[in-house]
């Protein structure tokens, strides 16, 4: 388990929890049903991205109602932050 | 019952209500039908939360108009505050 | 019917008028047809809310076009304010 | 018609027409085809409203395709302004 | 054709070509389908606008396939500017 | 090819690059599936424009599935920038 | 790979990896399903952006259920930054 500093001082944010995922795999779910897998480079407060060697992964679903994925090489991307739900990090 | 100080000076803001719940488990309720169980770590006054052990419970119709859920282990998770509806917090 | 002081001094803010409503039964109306009944422990300018002892209606058309409501007991709520559509003061 | 002084001085911002409606009533056409009648207590400048004796008037398609209404009374109500289309003041 | 001083000075911002249609007829296109007619009485920096003997006009499209509009008289009108999609001059 | 200063000095920003189209016939796209043809007269910082002689262009897909397009004269136009999604500059 | 010196100093927010892509061709991913390739001439804070050349790619399914893809060649654009998903940077 993660180590965390916030009962022994001033507490993290929820952003600085990123900053052991920098230069990691990490997942990252986007709205309108978007998934990337990336290495993470570079982050803001507005979750804004710079992450490397992105894959995309697209979840439809086909005429039989399964939930089907495609995989996409995207290689280098500035994400907006605001298209974000959530980053699942490295464990 | 929760104990309260807004009768007895300044008032607590629904955010400070989250504390209490630092560490525990809580489930998040989130936009296009998401919802998360999950252990909060951290979380700052946009709702952006730090959880870890996370599991999604995804929520979707199937062909006979039943209501089902997905669960699905997601590990540590940045979630972006927007996203959420609301926190129902560990009693 | 509630007394007001914005004849005989400054105007009372919208949400001036929830003070007389904590610690009391509220509706909330929130987006994506989800209502709540909680008891209104806090809120802030954003009218995000911190409720107790909510429960959650949410309402649905049946096959028939009939619309129905399904009630849920979720406990302690931390509600994010850009979701509310307006709160049902008790009266 | 209302007395306007935007020609002799400082314009009244559109807000400002607000003011010789507290204490009326008032039609409020909110998103998601909500609308609402009520007497105007109070509102802010990003429309935020406190309403008494507030009615809601749901408008839907019936299956033959009329517009239809139905009528709720709600009684006193803190809305969100961000929810608001526009205020149909008091003549 | 209008005047224009941003050749010489100070160039004008969009909105100050606003000023000349006080008191006059517009049309105010607005999100989903909206459309007013209307005597501009005010405005400011967000396009909130209030507007008198307006008119609205709904767009819809019949089973036929045809764009109809329906005509309702509504009065004096505070409209919320996030709502706006564009004002329609009087030339 | 327009002239940059970006690699001799202070970069433009994006929005510098409109300057060069003010009094210039412009095509804009706005959201909802709506393009615009204008002369641009005046512009600021949220892409708010005062646009002249508007003709709307509005794409829609007939029965047979085609994209056919509709046009509108429409005069003299504020459009509020949040709906815009790009401006395609003369050339 | 491209040389980061975050870890030898400050670190280089998401939006500076976009440097190195100006007066490269990048491929502009837009909500609602468009994609642009274009040159980067300059960009802000919000994403926006001034590109040149930009050749827009429109996804649709076909009646077959296929992906298919139009091609329009726009020319030089201003793109809002707030529609922007993601860039794909030149490697």
């Amino acid at each position: 388990m993660e180590k965390r500093n916030y009962q022994q001082g001033k507490p993290n944010r929820p952003i600085d929890y990123l900053k052991n995922s920098v230069d990691k795999v990490i997942l990252i779910k986007v709205k309108r049903n978007r998934l990337f897998r990336a290495v993470l480079r570079s982050f803001d407060e507005h979750l804004n991205l710079y992450i490397e060697d992105a894959t995309q992964l697209f979840e439809y679903m086909d005429e039989d109602g399964n939930v089907k994925e495609e995989h996409e090489t995207l290689g280098n991307i500035v994400l907006r932050g605001d298209n974000v739900i959530f980053l699942n990090l490295a464990s």
